[in-house]
């Protein structure tokens, strides 16, 4: 039986990731879909803009049969373990072909994976950031640089698939119309990155988005808070002037004394700063605006790294809602047992094995009054 | 020669607070008066409403002649221990005559504090608070009970200046028409507590406030941010979400495993909730509503035990202003060098010895927007 995955953020949802799914009904039109989605806290070092229940019914009113959280804290890792996260967890739910995004479908991302599945960046280099040098050295092994954002991802998948008991069939969608990181709607489209409609959307200009988003999301829209950074930005202000560097330095991903710097340039913020003019003060050579708004994410969430091996060395998903066919996938996947499923998180498990997971739906609800975890059942379509 | 000193909050400074100067200055008419105040955290453990240097001003317009702030490490210790911040600071700096408010001025509170000096509370009895065990101890040692807020302060006080090398002369002043605890003004009184006043901004209602206070405090109240608990609550909700209870373990003051408890309840409350109805929630027989709200603000500012500990064996204060009678004050004072005194926080000292009233003054600024240590030297009056 195949079984069709996905790994996405769906921040929100919009018709780009519509479009993708209708191309994986039309591939393989008699497969369950399963979407390993992030929850509240993103890899690129971000809220979610809608909760994740809101963001996993977007996904089931649009062709989604099961979704399923990928746990914060493979969320707040590097691209190569984000994706161990969620290609692991879709390995193990019994997925036997994955789908992705890529600004070049035409690469061969298997062949790209063997040849690249060793090679890693030179941290000593420090005149630039280590993803700049993680690029350098893959393009000398593929022959042409890899450096577009979705390939680069894709390109992380296609390395955990191989290290996968069954490895899984590589399906890359060619991205059309709009690039990751465009800011403004393209005349007439029906197709606009996510980076847009959160842009366009921040600045009250709301008047097009119905157009490039599926009615569920145009409802979440309508009735849902719409939360970001600025949102957080007062309590990560408040965290870096409260805490101590040497505090500030367990948390995890924090390196070669940048906690010096994240609490230096939050001493010099006016108290009505931005998180963007923070994390600008900040970047320098070494560390990307990406890296820092995950080591941000990191921060406000208070993550130590023994939370992170612990997950790493024990998987688990989290299942936010599913329908009939989700289900079935579901029930399979129980008799798999490879991964450990939660379907509610119980008083047991928010002071244990999903404490940061707890933690992180306790923070993100400061912002969205809504309970994330405890007491919170799957979302069902049927 | 003589020297008079006031320990103080001025919370903000009102016409009760001038009435003891007037006294004060008809007792002993050629002193100087030098003001112990505490800075942007007070002892009752809450925000202050103005900042340290809007109420420093305030008492030098009202005829203060210096105001030296007491280090945040001495406010946020039990009264016993606060005493010993602001007694020694007076004691210090070459204070001979102390005066404070009582309920009852006609109490002999030297030989009251000589009976009670080896007094304490017993920690062991669990079906009461430590405050109430102290008190039942010291009424079997006087005779009778002591248990107004203004009598046991000056209790304090008065079992400081016993250990000072000059004892100071004590001079009890009757408190008069307002209660510590009155919320509201009475009729026509031209004096209402501190607690009234501030109760009567937060609702709104600033009609009769100019009745109370002097014409610096009516001007600041017009133009200063008003700041209180709400303000931060927020910031400590967040704070105690994401923190482990092992780190709020760490914190000054924590006992008996309350962090587990304020934690817990934090967690219970919805994210609109209050700073008022989070402490309701977290008191109980052992833990009164002013030591939690003390421990909230230690928590707020991240205090640990070996800061406290570092000023405990080595404090010093801070100028905040004076007159050219005050600037004689501390020019002797400086050659009596008792006490190490910081016109200004240089760099290094905010990252040194002073690293704990920078961080409080950083938070603090959070909210009312004004820079509060580096590069603000001393108000002039003159």
């Amino acid at each position: 039986m195949k079984i069709a995955g996905v790994i996405a953020e769906y921040n929100p949802f919009h018709n780009g990731h519509r479009y993708q799914i209708e191309q994986i009904k039309k591939e393989l039109s008699d497969a369950p879909l399963i979407v390993a989605m992030s929850g509240n806290f993103l890899q690129r070092g971000e809220p979610a803009c809608f909760d994740k229940w809101t963001r996993a019914g977007e996904a089931l009113q649009n062709g989604a049969d099961l979704v399923v959280e990928v746990p914060v804290a493979a969320c707040m890792q590097p691209a190569d373990r984000f994706a161990f996260g969620g290609v692991n967890a879709l390995s193990s739910l019994g997925v036997t072909d994955l789908f992705f995004g890529a600004e070049h479908a035409e690469y061969d991302f298997k062949k790209y994976a063997e040849l690249v599945a060793d090679v890693h960046g030179d941290f000593k280099k420090y005149d630039q950031s280590y993803a700049a040098s993680f690029q350098q050295a893959i393009a000398q092994k593929i022959g042409h640089s890899v450096d577009q954002p979705n390939d680069l991802l894709a390109l992380s998948y296609a390395k955990q698939s191989l290290l996968m008991k069954d490895e899984l069939e590589l399906h890359p969608v060619q991205r059309i119309q709009a690039g990751y990181h465009d800011t403004t709607f393209g005349d007439n489209s029906k197709i606009a990155s996510a980076t847009a409609i959160r842009t366009s959307v921040a600045s009250g200009a709301r008047s097009q988005i119905d157009r490039v988003v599926p009615e569920a999301t145009a409802n979440d829209l309508k009735k849902s808070p719409f939360v970001s950074w600025n949102d957080f930005w007062p309590d990560l202000h408040y965290l870096l002037l409260s805490q101590s560097v040497n505090s500030l330095g367990k948390i995890y991903g924090m390196a070669e004394g940048i906690e010096y710097r994240l609490k230096d340039c939050a001493q010099k913020m006016p108290y009505d700063a931005t998180f963007d003019e923070w994390i600008k003060l900040v970047k320098n050579k070494r560390f990307t605006y990406t890296r820092l708004s995950r080591l941000a994410c990191s921060c406000l969430l208070g993550i130590k790294s023994d939370e992170i091996e612990a997950y790493n060395d024990n998987p688990y998903v989290r299942v936010l809602g599913f329908n009939e066919r989700g289900r079935d996938v579901l029930h399979l996947a129980k008799k798999r047992d490879e991964i450990d499923i939660f379907a509610k998180v119980g008083q047991d498990d928010r002071k244990k094995r999903l404490e940061l997971d707890y933690r992180a739906g306790k923070i993100y609800q400061l912002k969205n009054g809504c309970e994330q975890d405890l007491k919170r059942a799957p979302l069902r379509f049927y």
